[in-house]
């Protein structure tokens, strides 16, 4: 079996990026997130293995060192971390992996994972809209809300270095797009070769 | 704006290709096919500049000799060919096309249009059910039939050139998966770029 397919999803907060990712995880079949790893204590109703695994500070310094994750970062002093040995398991046992993370963390496996990977970004369709989905939401205060946007509109500019931009007017015709973007990496001859090859006899 | 996008579909007989490019021309808004030339004579109900452009033998070696076509080829006595100037125009027009063709003239693409083109190969089943599929189209008689089986063993081995393959064992999921293709090549960075750039004022 060929290896199956990473695909990593990038957006500024308030775009949709979970919405739209939870979407094409629960449509397909085959296509899962693989569980991060994080130094933050679990909250109400998040399960050890299942939301995240749940480490201690020096078990994750311990994998950073070694190479451990295919990505990690620091956020409001917790660590988060993709595992390597988890991503490849998946990949190798043809399961396809979405994962869900910032600009830095999709740079750190540009870096790493050799030309492997489908780099996805999600746009809000204006920033005023990406302001309006912020409040809508109800998380954040004014000044909360004006950090985000300071913050989305430097990681917009990085949509250029993505293979796929999906502009989030409309979240039924964003999830086409994202369905087709998985849908047709299946029908890539990559991923279909060998079925190919035996149904027909071909060498 | 940026040029529009080249599908080619390639395919044994029986395979589906014919309903499956026109069920997805019908499909996409902006996806056309080109009208090809040809030295054949019209056959009932056929126009001219809609089905084909009817053509005479002198024209259309004027046309090849300087290059007019981006692929051409002579089955059973009468000549094919995609204008190159054609298909230009539409594609710089922002037209997506789909050109419905042969081994050959994919060959023929790949050479001329230098590296643009997305190589689409649908495939039968197997081999059996290529051949049940002629047989019900009822078109031919059995050493037809067999003759043509004979051309689609020859022809299936040349989709492991093509970068996308889909197994045509089901229309409704073949379909999906031509739509799939088009959608994703849609969302691609080059052809959302300049909109991009718009709205969020990058340079």
């Amino acid at each position: 079996m060929s290896r199956a397919s990473l695909f990593i999803v990038s957006a500024p907060s308030g775009a949709g990026k979970s919405t739209l990712s939870n979407m094409a995880v629960d449509h397909f079949d085959g296509l899962e997130f693989s569980v991060s790893y994080t130094t933050r204590d679990p909250r109400e109703g998040e399960t050890d293995g299942v939301h995240y695994n749940f480490i201690d500070k020096a078990r994750f310094d311990e994998m950073a060192s070694s190479g451990g994750f295919v990505e990690y970062a620091s956020v409001h002093g917790n660590n988060y971390g993709t595992g390597r040995s988890d991503l490849m398991a998946l990949l190798d046992a043809g399961t396809d992996v979405l994962l869900d993370i910032d600009v830095q963390g999709a740079e750190q496996i540009r870096a790493s994972m050799e030309g492997e990977g489908i780099f996805i970004f999600i746009l809000p369709p204006s920033i005023y809209e990406c302001g309006a989905r912020l409040k809508k939401r109800g998380l954040d205060d004014d000044e909360a809300i004006e950090m985000r946007l300071k913050g989305a509109v430097a990681e917009i500019s990085k949509c250029l270095d993505y293979e796929f931009i999906i502009i989030n007017d409309d979240l039924k015709e964003s999830f086409e797009r994202l369905k087709s973007i998985v849908l047709a990496e299946r029908t890539r001859r990559r991923r279909v070769e060998s079925k190919v090859k035996e149904i027909f006899n071909l060498s």
